[in-house]
């Protein structure tokens, strides 16, 4: 997707603070970050919400979730504990059109969730 | 796990209003819903949180994010929106020892999230 900033971080034409890439998925940190630690995980490939997943991206989808825990202790959040969202459309106040994964840590996340 | 709840519903030997379940995740609702739709989505296999999930757990993890959306549909809730959380130890208030993917919708979502 030519327009899609989160595609543009993925091919490097956008700079981001990268923390992993491999050719399913790529992992930056949020540039307005809501908490300490505050890393978006998302699929290489454009797919707009996860309304788009399909079976086929389950091993994206799948690296996507396993590669949390491993930021988490890079991060040194992993034992503290850490909250990841994924928010499709405008119920979940989705902002940006490329499906993503927040990594929310370093402080106390909210209660009740959602 | 004998002593897990989560364990339990997954074996049958507690009841719950399951919606779906195969040979790599189950998802059912959540009794404390705090949304109009609020469903569960674990993998069978025990695994206490995030931080538990390996290379190996990788078909389960895309499993359960794929299933979402097919549930989404289900409910209803695809196109209004809904938000995905994990949560992981104290800092992520994580209620029950087994990993669970919270799917939420029919309402819109607070804001920031976290």
């Amino acid at each position: 997707m030519t327009d899609c900033i989160f595609c543009k971080i993925v091919a490097g034409d956008v700079p981001a603070t990268k923390l992993y890439q491999d050719e399913l998925v790529t992992a930056f940190r949020d540039i307005n970050p809501l908490a300490p630690t505050h890393i978006l995980i998302i699929p290489n490939v454009h797919l707009a919400s996860a309304n788009d997943l399909a079976p086929e991206h389950a091993a994206a989808a799948g690296r996507m979730l396993t590669l949390a825990p491993e930021l988490a202790r890079q991060e040194h959040i992993a034992e503290s504990g850490y909250r990841l969202i994924l928010n499709t459309g405008a119920d979940g106040r989705q902002e940006v059109p490329h499906m993503h994964l927040h990594l929310l840590g370093g402080r106390r996340m909210q209660h009740p969730l959602g």
